[in-house]
């Protein structure tokens, strides 16, 4: 069985990294032909996680798109979502064919749908043969071969299993499950969250009231979970709670960075042009907003975020107000 | 209404700070006559959160402790649980007239006993008359005044209803419950899960795995709290993840670094010697042990603590056995 992962940035580079302990081939793709050749001289990404020696023997590293799909069973995307129409620009091979697991923590901009439904909608990959990977798990500690669990999920038991024994090493753990989109729309929530995160710590507030906040966003996460996707599951397992701490506690979230900012006063775009990127939790706060909405959900904390982000509330205000509504 | 508070911590000064703001008499007893003298003179606590200026003209703060209760219709304890039975050593008056909320977070050690069951065992105080008060709360954001959240339990509604109305004002928000037995549990676990994640950390866990170990504990929590006292809860309420997060994820609790000392090598005696303290899940461990036992509920993390506590257990080997039951 032959995989592939898509991408260039750190969290790809890590997969790569745990690919390349318990397989003999990984398919690489990536945009920056100089990072290829870096890669293939030197064993390291010259841009991402660059102290992780990769072990190039095994390693199909290319920016041919078509090459790497095409030598592969699975494929693992793990582009950031606002990246990931502009990668599959070159390809011409039908991807529907293959098994698709998603590794994109976020939400497809301009088409506004959480990536598994972007592949299946897009390129007809049929919803059996698409999955999911989640966290816990910042890629620099898998750099550092610190113990990280991954939930792998998909509808097709045979096919989460397989890629979990491939993924499984001394440093990687896997829980498999078949709540595809409950796991994915976590992914997509816990951004939010850690905006949210960010955004009252740079207003000042404390520890105190962040775990009130985290508190009362696993609850909204799990309400709004229930009504997209109705199903038995227990929001407290690694792929929900676990990672929305690893993101809302992290002091190197991109989003918790980016809310933090806006706390301080930065406005929206000037946070943007600071940060040199947009996080994902951006996008997510519109299309969870326009989901809630036709859902009928109540999410104060996820509505708060929209508002200071798309109708230029004034965050201080707006947090202020969304404390009366949290216990 | 007269409120008592005793105790002379940070825990116990913030609990008079709270109080000062929305009432007029607030009684506390300590038993350094020396801090006390201090107070009186110069409206700070010289050990404790000594940054807060106190209203002293709204306190009543002595060394007698029965004239402290006397006075009172409310008793707060404060007290470190390691210390309460010494504290009442001095107490001669009836205390089964009064309502007792304790703030209190762990065990009395030797009695084995949560606190609520010593005060309605050994002083005869009615459990209807018996109430907690639970964080997530680092009396150090308190003193910055910092919003928090206080959650208060109680059997007798009116009873909660009104502390929780002595307790409010800009920077305290209350919540009441009537789970009085279940989130004095939580605040016992949580120490016990705070020594853990100490330990893990000691040992070169990263924040990856600590999100998978938090979500886990909590799942832990909410099977042993359902044993022990079958109710309708959520257990992600403040009352419970939240104050197992701020205490969890925080540097300063005294459980967790007490946990990070074992982890790195220490042993429990000299970690105690370092510390000059016994943290408050050195003795949870052992009372949930024997109440998990004797309930048949298995806590995989618990039993990792205590085993290292009390049994000798290598951590390093403990722990890593651990990871496999995590999920």
């Amino acid at each position: 069985m032959k995989i592939a992962v898509i991408g260039g940035g750190s969290w790809a580079t890590a997969i790569v990294k745990i690919l390349t302990e318990n397989n003999d081939y990984v398919g690489w793709w990536m945009r920056n032909e100089e990072a290829v050749d870096h890669i293939k001289k030197f064993h390291h990404n010259p841009h991402y996680l660059s102290s992780v020696e990769l072990m190039t023997e095994k390693i199909d590293v290319s920016t041919n798109l078509d090459h790497v799909i095409s030598e592969a069973d699975y494929v693992i995307f793990a582009v950031p979502s606002a990246f990931l129409k502009n990668a599959l620009e070159s390809l011409t091979i039908d991807l529907s064919t293959k098994t698709v697991f998603s590794a994109i923590k976020g939400i497809v901009p301009d088409e506004n749908v959480i990536v598994g439904e972007f592949f299946h909608q897009k390129y007809n990959v049929p919803m059996e043969n698409i999955g999911v990977i989640t966290g816990p798990c910042h890629a620099e500690e898998v750099a550092l071969e610190r113990l990280s669990y991954l939930t792998i999920a998909g509808l097709d038991d045979e096919k989460v299993d397989t890629l979990a024994r491939h993924m499984e090493s001394d440093f990687i753990k896997t829980k498999k499950t078949d709540d595809i989109i409950g796991t994915e729309y976590a992914a997509v929530l816990k951004n939010i969250y850690a905006l949210a995160a960010g955004i009252c710590h740079g207003l000042g507030y404390g520890d105190n009231f962040q775990a009130v906040l985290v508190s009362n966003a696993i609850r909204e996460m799990k309400k709004f979970i229930k009504a997209v996707y109705p199903l038995k599951r227990d929001i407290n397992e690694s792929a929900y709670l676990g990672d929305l701490l690893v993101t809302a506690y992290s002091q190197f979230s991109r989003n918790r960075m980016f809310g933090n900012m806006i706390g301080k006063g930065y406005t929206i775009r000037s946070a943007k042009l600071e940060l040199n990127m947009v996080a994902e939790g951006y996008y997510a706060a519109a299309l969870i907003h326009e989901v809630a909405k036709a859902k009928g959900v109540k999410m104060p904390i996820a509505h708060a975020v929209y508002k200071i982000l798309y109708k230029d509330k004034n965050p201080k205000k707006t947090m202020s107000k969304l404390t009366d509504k949290l216990n």
